[in-house]
């Protein structure tokens, strides 16, 4: 074990040893294993957008198997789907990368101003599957975000105590958030905060834009000169709101974009203090080797040996 | 056990045997048992659209008991019901054909613009009953969509673990999709790509139509060049969207139509590599012998004995 | 047993000894007991409609032990109504004549376009209570019909696993039903197939009028010349939606009228093959001797031995 | 055992020894004991409409331990109040009084057009605290009413499972009643007759006004004759409407009056038979002397001894 | 044990000795134990209002070990804070302070007019976390108060059960009420006795405000000549409706401000039988050594040793 990841370690002293073991595992794997950093690959968009905008771009990408030898190939830090996607991973490559089954789903097949993912799946199941995480989406500034705690909750309640660690995807969108407001970097900060104080182990963000949403948090800004000028001054407020920097704080990577637009945003991430990316859309709808070239050098970036 | 069958059941190598069993016994029962093909006999229309529509054409079909010696007659895989149909078949025909319990039912006695079905029976009755399947109505695109993505879950797990097939109808409804959006391509994609993330064995959608309801579906089709001309180009892009043709997805068979229309379809099904059919008022609304014969037809097509 | 007797119960093979028992009780008691036909006393207004106008007209009526001699006068199949007048029944005339428990109840006291009762007692309170049967209201057509359906279900499975037999009264009810649906031939059809496909032992239905609700269902009397013009036509069709014949399906007496058209009403279902009457407000209004010379003519109308 | 009591208790023959045990108790304590009457003392007014309006007209009244010592004092059969009071009334005076706790509680801090009550303690406290009876409020009338049945029937189950005596407070309420219907006459002989149906041992109404609210029952009233002019006459259907005189229906004492106003309200429910009184405001709200003179006159006035 | 802590505790008598014993360590802890007065620290803002404006007014308050040292060091009687933040705080300082785990929460992302907050952590958390104590926020006044009482009432039961204290934040709020009306003095006593009757041993209210929200109570306070001029005239109101001061009640610091306002304030709460302060923002948003400072002058004024 390297000193970064006995130090990350630390902060989950009140974990059981179950719980740091699946970290553990988690940052000691892949192609910069050890270093504290990781990058993970998500495939949710079959069932979160649907199959076609997803994997019409790189045709391989409708096989369930084509992901997760993606990972292996890339040396990402793990592997994170739906029940039907992990079922395959799990029965193909099982033992050879980290598995974090999402036991939450959400379509865009009605639009709800109030969102509440389905829960698709179980801890149970991630057991079964050899999974190492669990995966649970809330979203804060739903009507409906009272019930997702509470499913939250209960749902990390179960995998620490089969010694998994939690991984929430934690993305504000309500009735009362506008657009932007969405990725403000105090609703971020907040988003942090909540998965933070619910028991998450590992948090998963969007990158915080300028925009501040909530007045009040526009006042203690200004007043107190907190600087959110740059991605990385951002970055590190949301970090901060994460238990001071106690806690994996991993940034999502949005849609498709060109190689230098994508590395851009993960160099602001990484200047921030950023623990690594998660990293979907831009993984697995480039060709294959295009794909793991992008990957490495985001993995580059975060650990310092890229810029 | 025919070679295409084995080559099948390897694509559930995940589910535990008895699950591949139930399967097996489906995939080679009947006339084209052995061939990779299925024919399905459904009959839930009492219950869906009310006895005087559904059985006053053929009137024979208000006898429970006719259904599933029509199954037998025409040599299909299988016979599909609700709970009070399945019991008389069970008990009059009980392991000669295999039976499909739809454990859930929704009657139009209420305009729902965001349907949910009731639960009306179990995977305990479908156990009791010797079935070799259970089967599942969801609306992708219901507000209730949620709810049904739950009940799923909790019923394949449970499906499976007695060791039946689990049998999904996937129907896109719901008052954000249009009556037209509810067989789009790219609808129909989605809700095959649904239920394979949610565990189902078999799964039954309707034939897709050129139209695409979702503009960044649109978008991507035409940036990929994708092919949805044909009804063969768009059953393709549906397997593919159920993991890649490694699920078993059937046509359901619709309104009571001439033969020719009906078999026309039937044609463009077979050569866009759909694994069957499940045909319900186009056979129980003919004379029983006629129904046989289509039925016969409908078989040769599939298996490419007949064209 | 009589040979009616023995051939209603060969409908039910496929339900446990205790149900058909339980069948057999009611269908050889009292005054008709052997001839295939029922008449059954329920009781049930002082909750369904409140006190006053229920026991006013025959004051009497106001003792809840009134009711069960009154059936025991009247040589009644059954006497059905809530648990408080059962478990006074119980009490007082145990064994000497079969029960039934409505575990649901509705009252006027709140305008519910979509009604749902209460569950007010449950299948333990019957087998406690020395019943026969449970009685359960559904309103096919009711917003909150699907709810209606799993409690239904979850009743019916719970009632056959003790050996009881289930009763239900399926009455379409609900806001897209205009006044005139709710006894249309077609909806009384509907009705009837829905308690059958749940798993209902006897369903009860109101008498059908010649109105159609629905267009679908006009098209095909229409196009296959289906016959609704007598109540004893419309009848055959209830009784054909109900499996062809082979489940026990009643007719409610509806509001007090005079002898005579109450009679005229009898005969019509008589002709068209109805297995019985379950005739309240008719019964316990009148005073006790006229409603036993009533319930006599009726139950002589349904055997055939007046007219 | 007085003679009336045996009378009463056989009406209860179906319960068990418990039960009658428990109503024994009650109807046998304290100044009236044994004549078959009660006067209750119900302190939930803190909860149910805030301390100030509760307790400042008398402000011995805040605390606790001041009313059942006032019960005890008074000679009342019986003291009831939620789960708070009821705490400090069991440690103080265990054993000395027999105590009722209302286990549902509603407050007046949100304008409910068809309210429901919270639960808000249980029949296993009631055990707990040495209670003879379970408290429960209905609001017939309310939308949710189907909701509080069950939870009412579940309630009356476990309380009658354990021997204790249920007490049901039927109050009409909701959108659909005017101000005026909520004690009409015919709307407070439905509230006994569904609290009688549910199991209730004894039942709660307020006293009944000359309104009648529904015109179904104003006709039956008209056909039939039956008086409703003076109190005593309503006060006799209310009696009739619960069994027919077999269960013990009490009526409230209402807002603090004077004391002639209250009694003469005493000697309407008198005359027209009812069993008793349940007096809170009317009691705590005086001077601790004063209560129990009053009381002493209202149980005069129900024993037949004053007038 | 002081002469204080004895009467106090002999107020819960009817408690076990568990409870009793959770209660006695947060009376005798810290730089006021024993004298029969609390001053707590709670931090749920990075939940309850979000991390910017909670923690960036004093950056040290980012780290959630922080605050159980600042309470710590200024000698507090407990520290209350949800599961995350108490997570640490029992792995760092477990036994050196009493721990309140606050078990549900609510943010400020999505604007309720009837909020309820979510259930966020357990009293099994808090028992396996070494706590004394635990939180549960009601908002009287919301329409889903009584979903909210329902839930406090399990907690606290099951709180009493494993022998931890009851901690309710009762504080009013819904669409029925005005703005004002969240701290007038009938509704702060109104929120008072509603957790005392639940159960609750540790009431926290916001100081009460002169306002009279309801005219029920306006007119019994005229009628009655109550005063209501003073802070500390409306705390003996608040006090009184807490069981005639048989509970402990203590006061909300509200949002940051100067000084001399905050201890004008606690020394209205003092002066009216207060037992004590649960101050946040005044605490951990002042720099470390000043609001050690400010809580030992609360303290003092509490106390009467300071003024």
């Amino acid at each position: 074990m390297s000193d970064r990841v006995r130090e990350i370690l630390s902060w989950y002293s009140h974990r059981n040893a179950g719980v740091r073991t699946s970290l553990y595992r988690m940052l000691m794997h892949g192609r910069i294993g050890g270093t504290g950093k990781m990058v993970i690959l998500p495939v949710d968009q079959g069932f979160e957008h649907g199959p076609l905008r997803s994997f019409l771009p790189n045709e391989p990408g409708f096989d369930p198997a084509y992901h997760p030898q993606l990972a292996l190939d890339a040396g990402c830090n793990a592997f994170a789907a739906p029940l039907g996607f992990i079922e395959i991973a799990a029965d193909k490559f099982g033992g050879q990368l980290p598995l974090i089954l999402k036991v939450n789903s959400h379509d865009v097949l009605h639009d709800d101003s109030d969102p509440i993912p389905a829960i698709t799946s179980s801890v149970a199941d991630a057991l079964e599957l050899g999974c190492s995480g669990v995966g649970f989406t809330i979203y804060p500034g739903s009507e409906m975000r009272e019930e997702m705690y509470e499913q939250l909750r209960e749902v990390i309640e179960e995998t620490h105590s089969v010694g998994l660690a939690a991984v929430v995807w934690s993305y504000p969108r309500g009735e009362d958030l506008q657009k932007d407001d969405e990725t403000a970097v105090d609703i971020a900060c907040y988003a942090a905060q909540i998965a933070a104080q619910m028991g998450a182990d590992i948090i998963k963000v969007k990158p915080p834009k300028k925009h501040v949403a909530q007045s009040a948090n526009a006042k203690v800004i200004e007043e107190t000169g907190a600087s959110i000028e740059t991605l990385a001054d951002r970055v590190r407020l949301v970090i901060k709101s994460a238990f001071n920097g106690t806690r994996i704080v991993i940034f999502s990577g949005g849609a498709k974009g060109s190689d230098e637009n994508v590395l851009d945003e993960i160099r602001g991430l990484a200047e921030g203090g950023a623990f690594g990316s998660i990293m979907g859309r831009n993984a697995f709808q480039r060709k294959h080797d295009d794909a793991v070239k992008l990957l490495h050098k985001v993995m580059d970036i975060h650990t310092g040996s890229g810029k």
